[in-house]
């Protein structure tokens, strides 16, 4: 009874899987979200249509799922390629070409989120969001421990972080066209953002936290 | 005859017009630009389909003719605002407001601009990565001419210009978000991107346009 349960258990997660990798495979060309429909991806996932709703209440419901899937590892390997006592440039490096393998092992589901971030659908976008302020809190959180930003005020990290992050957010799309392969593009790349990053952690050297009235 | 070319012509435009605005009216909802069909476009316009051939090949040349009325006056505006004598800061907060208020009164546009990013139509996604870019440059071309910059490498004025857009586009998605009206969340808005961008200014301060070897 128990063993059958489990089998029973397991199958389901199948389906549900083969769903959530059906959705991901159709919107590998031009088909956003919004425009996909549950038949196309029970189709493809070679379920019937009610065997959908086992699994997902609605297309949102799959969507969300697809974003959790999408960043489900990603914080915690950003934030083991940030910790240890190396120099900042080197941890820096290693951030950069942490996420950008990480992007490269996930297209399809980084081709998705760069594209609903902005996209149609107000849950998935909403979801999304919220996984990037969660991103940026972690982030400050970690730089609220390095010497010169101990003072800082939390919305002055948050700031900080916002940069951080959106640089890296910025370079996603440009990491999702580079041609496949370990490319001179690539490390073109990681250079270029390594950079991007270095600057704003220098001005971070100069900020005043608390800063003054604009001055003439 | 002269006169009949002149209000033929200008029946042309209108018509050109009536599509362009009917594509950007249907995309308000959920639907992507991708998904969007020509039958759909010239029934919103209220003209016969075969009509759109007298003004457009097919839909990619309509898309990219919505991304340059999307930024056709975006580059002048953003550059007068950066003109003049003023000191840094109140040139970063001229430069935000100036790009928000102009993001606001072309809602429609930015929507399409930032899904289209990272969207599906590979020939409109890349006209906008062409805009971006040269934003990137004209940006550049201005910081080189500021006191500290002239010494830089164009690769590192790049670098700098591609972080500040950066920043700026990470911020658009915000501003589309924004509630109606100059509202507080605007202004806590207009306030981050500001501080942003000084961040990674003052970090110009200090950096070395060609940076030594990575040290331990």
């Amino acid at each position: 009874m128990a063993a059958g349960t489990g089998i029973r258990e397991e199958r389901k997660l199948k389906t549900r899987q083969a769903l959530l990798d059906a959705a991901l495979k159709l919107l590998e060309g031009e088909q956003s979200f919004s425009s996909l429909s549950l038949r196309e991806v029970t189709r493809e996932a070679g379920v019937v249509p009610t065997a959908f709703y086992r699994h997902f209440r609605d297309m949102d419901e799959l969507g969300l799922a697809l974003v959790d899937e999408s960043v489900r590892t990603l914080r915690q390997v950003t934030r083991a390629a940030r910790q240890g006592t190396l120099p900042t440039e080197q941890i820096i490096r290693r951030s950069v070409e942490t996420i950008v393998a990480y992007v490269q092992a996930n297209r399809l589901h980084f081709q998705f989120l760069m594209r609903e971030r902005a996209g149609g659908r107000s849950q998935v976008r909403s979801a999304i969001r919220s996984e990037v302020r969660l991103f940026i809190s972690e982030l400050a959180t970690d730089l609220a421990r390095f010497p010169g930003l101990r003072e800082w005020s939390t919305e002055d990290l948050q700031m900080m972080a916002g940069t951080l992050v959106g640089v890296v957010i910025n370079a996603l799309q440009d990491v999702l066209e580079l041609p496949p392969g370990r490319s001179a593009e690539e490390l073109a790349l990681v250079e270029m953002v390594s950079k991007q990053l270095r600057l704003v952690i220098l001005g971070a050297g100069l900020w005043k936290s608390r800063p003054p009235e604009v001055s003439g």
